[in-house]
C-alpha cells in the first residue's frame, strides 16, 4: 500500500482521502444494529433444520409462555393475514414463514419477539415442530430427472423444478463454424456456489406508528427505492407512509439487494406490538439463508483455427437458483452472462443456452458483485482460451493479442448483439505484461521448473457490461425507474447532492462530492452527499451491477452542469453582461479576456437567493432535479495477470504477485478506484482458491460458519499491484465506467489460469474451483505422475 | 360548534377532519421539549434583573463547582469565540450573552449546562454577577429626548436611540385636502405592547456531531431555511452540515420568526460539551424575552365631507422596537401598515410618516399574527372612521357603506400605490349584518338604554395584504427566497409532497393534501404533507403574514398541474391516442366521448415508473418540482359585528355575539377556515379587552406571568357566528388569499367600537386599550355622567 497524502485535496477528480473515514475509524458509523429504539423489542427466526420437508405441526405454546416473550407468529398466522407469501425482486413469490413445506435448510418458519435478544432466542427453542421429510434435490442435475419431487408445488400447475430456458446466439451459424474448425476444445466448469460474507449481516428495525399509520424501517438494502415499493405491495400499507432508511452498510455486493423474509417479519412484529422490533441475523443465519451466487454447471466449447484465431463460442449452462428466484432472473433473461460470454475477443459466431432449475437449496442469485452472471461469463471464456493454448501449445499472452478487439473496431457490436463503447483492449494487456514484466517470469518460471518447482503465470482479460438504466430486461420487481439526482447550493455557497443509489462502502459520499466539485467549483467538503433514505432521495433502482457512478454518477454530473448553466445565467445579470461573454473556470466566473471582472459560485449562490435581481424568467434559488437514462450500457475492461506458486509436496497454492490493469474509463478518485480493485481481487483469490458452499445429500449447508466457509485474510493476498488504462465511454457524461465488480469478475480466471500452468508439468488443463490443496493435490495424484516429480 | 360529520372526505377542497389531529388527541404529537437523546445535557439560561446596566463582574466557578454542572458559559467566553453577538433577521444585531451591558430586562447574560434540568436551573443561582444600573428608557417618546441614553451603544457612530424615519404617500397633497374638508377628525391611541403567548414556548435541542461536523438542531421556528441560513452564519458552520428540525409547534404566530439567543447557546452548548443539549423556556422566560407586538403611538386624522364621504387620512407613528430589531424592520419600510392604512375605503389622499426607537424593553416585532405591521393600520382606520360616525352622528355601518370600495373598482390601486386584487366589500358586511339582524340589533339596543342598560355594537372592515413572495421590502435577513414545493407520486399511486412553509398547527398537512388532491384525483388520505425539516423540503422563507396557502399552497398547484400534465402524456402513451384527444376527470383519464377507455392516476403512476413503454421525451417516474414565485400580494377582506354589554356598576365587558364574516378567496377547508377565525377572534377579545405587556419605570416587566398577562378562556368568548363570501384573488393558481391572521387583524376595532358604542350616553369616543373593567370604569368616571346613568 502506497502512503496517501493527505494533504492532496483536489476541488474535483483526484485522490482524495474518503470523507465517511472520520466516522469509520472512530467508531461512529450507524450500522442497523446501532439503531436504538425507545422500547424496542428483539425478533429471532426459527429456521428449518432439514432442507425438504412438509410441516407437520408446529407447537408455540412453551415459548408464549417465556416471561419475556411478546409474540410468537407462525407461518399459519400470517396466512390468515395474507402475508404468508411475498413477491421477490425476481418475478417469483417467496415463503416469509413456511405454511405448508420447508423447501431449504435454514428457512423461516416461526419468529418469537422478546424484551431482549436472548430471551428471543432462547425461546425458539421451546418451539415444538414436527416435519415430515421429503426427498431432497440437490444437484440441479438431478432437479430435472423425471420423478424429482416438485420443489415448488405452490406455483399453480407447475409439473417440474424447470425455471426457464433460454438462449442467445445463431445456433445454426455457430455449429457450422465449429464443423468447419480446425481445432475444437471442450471443456466441463463448474463455478461453485459462493457467498459474498459481508461484514454486516442483514438487519431489520421495523417501527410502526399505528397511530399516523407509518412505518419506518431502518434495513441493510441497496436498493430502498425498490424495496419501499415491495413492501407497501406485501404489508398493504401506503408507500407515502413507509420510510425506508439504509444506513451504513457493511458490504452488499448484491447479497443485501433481494427482500428477506427477515425484513418482512420485523415490520409484522411492529404492527402486532405497536413497538419497534429490531431484527438481526447471527453469521451462521446470513451464511445459510441469504441469496447465494454463481452455482452454474457450463459446457464450454471454442472452435479456432490452427495458428489460434478464436472463430466461435458455445455454451450450454445449467443454473441452480435454490428453492426461490431471490433476485436471479431478470425478466428477460440472464442478460450479463448473454452479453459478454464472447469476451473480449473478436468472435464470428457464438451461442449460449441455459436452464435453470429450482433446488432444496436456499435462494442463489446474481448476489455476489457479478452484475447479472458477468462473472461466470468470464470465467467460462478465459478458462476457454486457457484451455485452446494448452491444446495448440501457444503462449496465453500471445493467442489473446492475436484475438483481443482492437481500438478501431470500436464501438463493437458482438455477434448476439451487444454493443461495446470503447476500449484498448491491447493496450491494457500490454500495460499489465509491463509491470510483470512477463518475459522476465516466464524465464524465471522455466528456471524454477528445471527445479522441480511449480510456479504459473496466468492471464485474464476481459469485459463487462456495466450501470444498466431502467431497462425492462434488467429491471428489479417490474420496476424500470430511472435514477434522479437532487443538487441544492446553498445561499453560504455550501452545496447537498441526493442521489438514488446507497453506498454499501465504495465511498459515495467521496466520489459523488468530487463529481459535482469538478463541475461547479465548490470543494467537496462543502458538498454533502445525501443518500439510503426514501425520505431524503429521489427515486431510483439502487446500487447493484456496478451502477453507481455509471448511472446516479452520471444522474449528478448532469445536475450539476445544469446548475453550472443556471449560475451563468445569474452571473450575467450580476456583471451586466452577456451570458455569451462569460467564461467559466472552475468555480469562478469571468468575462471574457477580463478574469478580474468576476464573480463565485458562492457569489452567485446568495445572489439567487434574494439578495440581487435575478434574470427575467430564472426561479431564484440555486438547484437542479434529473432523472437520468443512461442511453447504453457501459464496457469497463481489464487485463490480470497472476503469479502463483505450488508446494509440489503439499499442493497448496500461494499467490505471490497479482498485477491488475483496469479501465474503467475516467478516473474519479484514484484511490477509491484502486480500494475497489483491491477488495475484488482478494474476492477472486478466495473463490478461485478456498470459497464454497457445500451441501451434504440430504441438503444440510456444509458452509455455515467462518470456520467452515473459508475467506482469504491479510496472509493468504499478496501486496496487490494495480495499474490502468482510460478510454471514456461516450455514453457517460464524464466517459466513467463502473469499476464495483470488475475485479471480482476478472481475477478468478488469471489465478485458475495461473495454477493449471503452473501444473503444466503434469499435463492438466483444468481443475474445477476453488483449488484447495486437495483439490490440486487430488488432481496431480490423478495423473499418475506425481512421484516423478516430487 | 357545529359536530362534523367524519364521513364527509372529499376528494379535495371541502370540510374534512384534520390528518394531523389523531397524533395530537392521542399525546404523539412531537414537540421540541419531547425530544430525548442519549446523553442529553439541559441548558439554562441566566437572565438580566435589571432592565439598563453595566456589567461589572461575573463570577461563575461556584457554578463550575456543582457536581452535575459541565459547563458554564458567559459572554466573555463567547467573545473569544466572535459569537457573542448574532446577525438579527431584520438587519440588525443582538447580543447572544451580554458582554458589555444589559439592555432590557429578562436578557441573556450566562448559561449552565448541567446533567439534568434541575441542577441547570440551580446552578444559575450559584452565578455571581455585579451590574451597575444606568438609566432605563421605558418610554418611546423619552427615548427621541436629548440627553437620552443610549441604548444601542454597541453600533458604530450611534448617538441616539432612533432607528428610523420612514414615510409614504403625498404629504403636500394630503395636506391640502384636510385644509379644504368639511370635516376632520383626530385621535391619538396607543396599541399596546402585546405578546402571542403560544402555547409551546421556545426550545431547541443541538446535536453536533465532533466526527463529521454536522450538526441537527430541533428548535421552535416558523422559518427552518432561514434559520439554518443564519446559523450557518452565526456559528460558522458549513450551511450544508446543518438540519433544522421544525417538529409539531404548539403555535407561532410570528414569535417563533425570530432566532433567539437560547438556540444559539444550545448550538454552542454541543459544540463545547460534544453531546446533545436541550433548551427550553419556562412561561415566564417567554414572555419576558422573546419577540413582542405591536407597541405603536398613533395620531390619526382622518377628512370627510359633512355628508360622510371619507376623503382623506393622516397619521404619525411612533413605533417601540425594544432593545433590539428582533424582526421588527423589513429592510425598506413597515410594508403592511403603508400598504393598507387606507383600509376598505376609496380614499384620495393618505399620508403617513413612521419613527421607531430603541428602548430598555425586550424586542417588538411582527411578532403576532399580524404581516408587517397590518393589526395596528386597521385598528388605527377602523377607529377613525367610528370616531367621525361619532362626530358626524351617523350609523358607523352607514358611514362605511358609503365609503366601501365597489366591485367595479378591482384591482384597485390605492393614492399610496397598493393594489388590492379582488373583493366585493359591500357584499362582505351585508352578510355580516344579515348574520347579525343589524336593525334588529340596534332596536334591542335602543330599548336596553332606555332602561339604563349599556349595549354596544361594533363593526369594522378590514383589507390585509398578505402571502408576501421574495419581495425585498419583505425579506428576512436578506433573504429573499422563492418557495419550493415538490410532489412525488409512487409507483403504487400514493404521494409526497414537500413544502417550504412550516404548520405552527394550521393543518397544513390536511389542507396541502386536499390542494394536492383537487388537482391530481388522489385522496387526501394517500397524499402525505412533508414540512418543518430542512433535510427534507425544499428551499423557502417560512410560515409568516399568511403566507401558507397563498404561497405555499400556489407553489404545491403548479407542481400538482405539472404532475397532471405529464400524467395526461403518458396515459395518451396507454392508451394509444393523442393527448389532445383525452380527458382529465378527477383521478381518471378518459378518452374524449369514450368514458370507458380510460386509465387512473394509480394505474399512470405504476406505468410511469418502468411497467410500459414512456412516449418519446418523458422522463422515468410521476414527480414535479417548482418554485413560486408571487406576481403579486392576495388581499383577503371581511366585515366584523361585536355585541357587548357593559356592566354600569362594574365597567366589565362581555362580549355576547361576535359575527365575522371572511372573504379569503377560494376556501379549501372551510372547517380549517373556521378554525383560524376562531382563533384569530379569541387573538381580537384578549387584545382589546385584557391584553397588554406592561413595564414600569424602571423597565420591569409587569407581565411575566399567565396571571399577570391575561388571556381569554372560553369563558370570555361567545359562540362564534362565522359567514364567508368569496372573491377569489386572480394572482393565484387556484384563488385563495390565505386567512391566518384576518381575525387577529380585524376583531380588535370591532370590540373596541363596540364597547364605545355601548358608552355613547357618556359621550366617550375612544378609550385605549386594554378595555380592562378599571379603564372604561375611570373613562366613564372621568365623564362626571356616571352617577346620572348607574
Amino acid at each position: 500500500m502506497k502512503f496517501i497524502d493527505n494533504d492532496q485535496r483536489p476541488m474535483g477528480h483526484g485522490r482524495m482521502l474518503r470523507k465517511e473515514d472520520p466516522r469509520f475509524v472512530r467508531g461512529k458509523g450507524l450500522f442497523v444494529d446501532d439503531v436504538q429504539l425507545p422500547g424496542m423489542l428483539h425478533l429471532a427466526i426459527l429456521r428449518a433444520p432439514v432442507a425438504h420437508g412438509r410441516l407437520v405441526s408446529i407447537d408455540v405454546t412453551v415459548a408464549e409462555a417465556h416471561p419475556k416473550v411478546k409474540l410468537v407468529v407462525t407461518g399459519a398466522m400470517l396466512a390468515q393475514r395474507k402475508l404468508a407469501w411475498m413477491p421477490t425482486l425476481s418475478h417469483d413469490v417467496q415463503a416469509v414463514l413456511v405454511t405448508d413445506k420447508v423447501r431449504f435448510q435454514g428457512q423461516e418458519v416461526a419468529f418469537v419477539v422478546a424484551e431482549d435478544r436472548y430471551a428471543a432466542r432462547d425461546a425458539l427453542e421451546l418451539i415444538d415442530v414436527v416435519y415430515e421429510p421429503l426427498p431432497v434435490v440437490v444437484d440441479a442435475r438431478a432437479a430435472l430427472d423425471d420423478g424429482a419431487p416438485v420443489i415448488r408445488d405452490d406455483l399453480a400447475g407447475r409439473t417440474d423444478n424447470r425455471i426457464f430456458d433460454w438462449e442467445t446466439g445463431n445456433r445454426a451459424a455457430t455449429d457450422a463454424v465449429f464443423a468447419a474448425a480446425d481445432v475444437v476444445v471442450r471443456q466441463d466448469m463448474v463455478y461453485p456456489r459462493v457467498h459474498p460474507a459481508p461484514l454486516e449481516t442483514c438487519a431489520a428495525v421495523a417501527d410502526h406508528d399505528a397511530v399516523d399509520g407509518a412505518l419506518t424501517l431502518w434495513c441493510t438494502t441497496q436498493a430502498p427505492h425498490a424495496h419501499r415499493t415491495l413492501y407497501a405491495l406485501i404489508a398493504g400499507l401506503p408507500e407515502h407512509q413507509i420510510r425506508v432508511i439504509s444506513p451504513d452498510i457493511g458490504g452488499g455486493f448484491g447479497n443485501k439487494v433481494p427482500i428477506y423474509p427477515g425484513y418482512v417479519c420485523a415490520i409484522v412484529a411492529s404492527m402486532l406490538t405497536g413497538r419497534p422490533v429490531k431484527w438481526a441475523e447471527d453469521r451462521s443465519e446470513n451464511l445459510t439463508s441469504t441469496c447465494f451466487a454463481r452455482d452454474y454447471r457450463m459446457r464450454g466449447e471454442i472452435a479456432a483455427t490452427r495458428d489460434g484465431r478464436i472463430r466461435a463460442i458455445r455454451t450450454d449452462v445449467l443454473a441452480d437458483h435454490g428453492a426461490f428466484n431471490g433476485v436471479a432472473a431478470p425478466s428477460r433473461y440472464p442478460a450479463g452472462f448473454f452479453g459478454v460470454f464472447t469476451g473480449s475477443y473478436d468472435i464470428e459466431a457464438a451461442y449460449a443456452s441455459m436452464t435453470a432449475v429450482y433446488t432444496n437449496k436456499a435462494p442463489g442469485g446474481i448476489a455476489y458483485a457479478c452484475s447479472f452472471r458477468i462473472t461466470e461469463a468470464v470465467y467460462l471464456i478465459e478458462r476457454l482460451v486457457d484451455c485452446l493454448a494448452h491444446e495448440l501449445d501457444m503462449d496465453p499472452v500471445e493467442l489473446r493479442l492475436k484475438n483481443l478487439l482492437r481500438p478501431d473496431q470500436f464501438p463493437y457490436t458482438t455477434t448476439t448483439g451487444w454493443t461495446y463503447d470503447s476500449g484498448d483492449y491491447e493496450a491494457t494487456l500490454r500495460e499489465a505484461l509491463r509491470i510483470a514484466d512477463y518475459a522476465g517470469l516466464r524465464r524465471e518460471q522455466a528456471e524454477k521448473r528445471a527445479r522441480g518447482e511449480l510456479m504459473g503465470i496466468g492471464v485474464s482479460c476481459f469485459t463487462e457490461a456495466v450501470g444498466a438504466g431502467p431497462r425492462k430486461d434488467m429491471d428489479i420487481a417490474g420496476l424500470a425507474m430511472s435514477d434522479g439526482a437532487e443538487l441544492q447550493v446553498h445561499p453560504t455557497g455550501t452545496a447537498v447532492l441526493r442521489v438514488s443509489c446507497q453506498s454499501q462502502g465504495q465511498g459515495h459520499e467521496t466520489t459523488f462530492a468530487q463529481i459535482v466539485a469538478e463541475q461547479i467549483g465548490i470543494a467537496p467538503a462543502d458538498i454533502k452527499v445525501v443518500h439510503g433514505d426514501t425520505e431524503h432521495t429521489p427515486f431510483g433502482l439502487g446500487t447493484y451491477g456496478s451502477r453507481s457512478t455509471s448511472v446516479s454518477g452520471a444522474a449528478a454530473v448532469v445536475a450539476a452542469r445544469k446548475v453550472r448553466d443556471k449560475a451563468m445565467l445569474i452571473a450575467s445579470a450580476m456583471l451586466e453582461i452577456s451570458v455569451t461573454d462569460l467564461v467559466w473556470d472552475a468555480g469562478r466566473i469571468h468575462v471574457v479576456g477580463d478574469p478580474n471582472s468576476s464573480v463565485t459560485i458562492q457569489d452567485v449562490a446568495r445572489w439567487a437567493y434574494g439578495s440581487g435581481e435575478l434574470p427575467e424568467g430564472v426561479d431564484g434559488g440555486l438547484a437542479a432535479q434529473v432523472h437520468y437514462d443512461p442511453s447504453s450500457l457501459t464496457y469497463p475492461n481489464g487485463a490480470y495477470i497472476c503469479v502463483v506458486d505450488v508446494d509440489p509436496g503439499t499442493a497448496v497454492v500461494t499467490v505471490r504477485r497479482f498485477i491488475a490493469v483496469d479501465d474503467c474509463g475516467t478516473r474519479i478518485n484514484p484511490m477509491i478506484i484502486e480500494g475497489q480493485v483491491h477488495r475484488g481481487l482478494t474476492d477472486g483469490v478466495g473463490m478461485a482458491l478456498m470459497e464454497m458452499i457445500a451441501f451434504d445429500d440430504d441438503g444440510n449447508c456444509l458452509g455455515a460458519s467462518l470456520m467452515d466457509y473459508l475467506l482469504p485474510s491479510a496472509l493468504e493476498v499478496p501486496d496487490w499491484e494495480t495499474g490502468f488504462t482510460v478510454t471514456p465511454s461516450p455514453h457517460h457524461p464524464i466517459g466513467a465506467k463502473g469499476v464495483g465488480e470488475s475485479a471480482t469478475v476478472g481475477s478468478p480466471p488469471a489465478v485458475v489460469n495461473a495454477v493449471l500452468d503452473a501444473l503444466r508439468p503434469y499435463g492438466l488443463r483444468h481443475i474445477d474451483m476453488p483449488l484447495t490443496p486437495s483439490r490440486v493435490w487430488e488432481a496431480i495424484s490423478s495423473t499418475g505422475l506425481r512421484e516423478s516429480t516430487a
